[in-house]
């Protein structure tokens, strides 16, 4: 193998790939990154056997080929070269099992590991395949990866519940994320070819590589899926990823349709109010006491230790009197989500799940289980 | 007790001394600041017992007196208030030991302790006192605690040795920090008032202290010392600190003076360099080796796990061939600290310490003790 690519181009494949591969092997090959020369392009892999990302760029190829080197020792290198020089990267089997990587005045000498020892993520056939728009796949992800559970023994809910429903008669694209305590569901019209897709529990890091990648791409993102695997194809990346094996709960169970009582009000000074009270509090929970009155919500926090706050914010709010407690950390997580200047909050009493809308945002819904305060 | 201060002023007043607050502390009364009103000032102090910053920022004083209360949690309500608010602080004795701060619609009530319990660092007399220009301080910080050591059994390591010395006939007050492999010293002509002053050794902590204080001083800093303490008074800020109380080692017999072989190089083409090559060390010491000829440098790494790195760098050498080792992390701080265009590395063999200057700074001199490689 040996070829030759321009260092800026490389550093940024590195970059969409490197933070797979964990910083902890118990396998050495894993801490490697697939190098394969071939097309006219330089393809790289990196994976942690549940998730492997492909990037192709194009390079001069010299001669084709393919071996394996530590991947976070590639990317310091390739950063710390000086912008704009090329990269030369040479392998002989001969060479005792090195790669040489040459720019400028640099040569570095890299112990590699055989291509044929580097895991695949078998494919095995991809049944359903449809196309997402980045903007809609940006949304999905964003209004509901906060809710998603970190407690290893709920395994079945540390990831996005992809799936196709029923939207009041309308087909819909599904994701839902819980951790038992908040729901955050988002939807969008059902794509041509997802209709009969078997629900997926698309894992919490394959969610977050995912969600990065999506930053550099315009236009549409294509999701393939079979009932153990989901595979996204970006422009020159492929993330093929396996599923969460178990079953999501049914969660639209959880989502009131009974609640009467909204509360109306800005989210940017309910989340500066809500942040300034929670301040006090020392113990992790961070509950907040909210007591409703006519057009007003009065929020409190006491804490045996620190002391205690009280603070007032201007709403809309025409039912009776209430009072309702929240984890403070949860409100503020959804809060971050609305982008209308109205977050809509429909409650029924202080022990039912409430409902929480963005005013300007049909495809989002949140359900929020109150605390006792 | 009863003040109303501008929320601004009141942030950057807590901002400069809520950092020697630790965040745990056995004994409560050290998570406190004491708050004074009085004099139409606002007094704060905060201490660990080893170090004490009291800061006085004026303010529309009501009715005076005194209290203590969380610093961290009043630095974090003060912090999330709206920009330009009014804060009153009030504080009766007789309202069950609570502070309550109001501003805009928000009001808590914090948890005190009585003033009397708050520790004072006892002055006890300074019979030395003199003055050092900000810039001056500012760089004896600089240029010498990176090599302060962090081994706690050396504790006579643990910070700046200042005190006055002779260098070659001109009188001068002198900044040293080592920690056995490293050594910097910076000097300043010595100011009015700091001959005869015992030697002193500044906590680490002290002079992370002191060089954030500067950020926000211009003129002069007046320095107090007696056998045991150190006072700094800035504009607004007095800090006062314990010293480490042990004898700094005799220092002067490590700095080589027969050394003959001159090297000169770019800092900052060589940093890339070291920096380059020493990625592909995986362990600590992170060893580079400096092969030495006509008006080059050839840096070296070898790692047994991850292969090995080479990089040529275009030096002034006009000595005989030779080989040292040193620390890349070591000569990477040395090398941040030099402000001219040339780094000088005065070398004897690879086993004796290296002297290393700053072409444009007299006032600077590093020693550097090489590695076997």
């Amino acid at each position: 193998m040996q070829l030759i690519i321009e260092r800026g181009a490389l550093l940024r494949t590195l970059g969409h790939i490197h933070s797979v591969v964990e910083r902890r092997n118990t396998i050495p090959i894993l801490s490697n990154v697939l190098i394969e020369a071939r097309d006219g392009h330089l393809h790289l892999t990196a994976t942690d056997l549940d998730l492997a990302i492909v990037e192709s760029v194009p390079a001069n190829i010299i001669q084709g080929g393919a071996t394996t080197a530590s991947a976070h020792t590639l990317f310091d290198i390739v950063r710390k070269l000086p912008e704009g020089t090329d990269v030369e990267l040479i392998y002989k089997s001969e060479d005792s099992g090195r790669m040489s990587l040459s720019a400028g005045r640099s040569r570095f000498q890299l112990q590699c590991l055989p291509r044929e020892d580097f895991p695949v993520i078998a494919d095995g056939g991809m049944p359903h395949s449809f196309a997402l728009s980045a903007d809609a796949l940006r949304n999905l992800i964003d209004k509901t990866r906060f809710a998603i559970s970190t407690e290893e023994t709920r395994y079945y809910l540390n990831g996005i519940y992809l799936h196709a429903a029923d939207s009041s008669g309308v087909a819909v694209l599904r994701g839902v994320a819980t951790d038992g305590h908040r729901l955050a569901r988002f939807e969008v019209p059902l794509p041509d070819g997802a209709a009969g897709i078997p629900g997926a529990i698309v894992p919490r890091k394959t969610v977050n590589e995912v969600r990065k990648l999506i930053e550099e791409t315009e236009g549409d993102v294509s999701i393939a899926l079979s009932d153990t695997k989901i595979r996204f194809a970006f422009d020159d990346v492929v993330l093929t990823s396996k599923l969460i094996d178990g079953s999501f709960p049914e969660y639209s169970r959880v989502i009131p349709t009974q609640n009467d009582k909204l509360l109306e009000v800005d989210p940017k000074l309910f989340a500066a109010a809500v942040d300034r009270v929670s301040t006090i509090s020392t113990d992790k929970t961070r509950a907040v006491k909210l007591i409703l009155d006519q057009d007003r919500i009065t929020l409190s926090v006491t804490s045996p230790d620190n002391g205690s706050a009280v603070e007032e914010v201007a709403a809309s709010y025409r039912s009776g009197p209430m009072e309702i407690g929240f984890n403070a950390k949860y409100l503020l997580d959804i809060t971050q989500q609305i982008e209308s200047d109205v977050i809509r909050l429909v409650l029924a009493d202080s022990l039912a799940p409430t409902l929480v809308r963005d005013q300007g945002d049909d495809a989002t819904l949140y359900v929020l289980m109150p605390m006792r305060v």
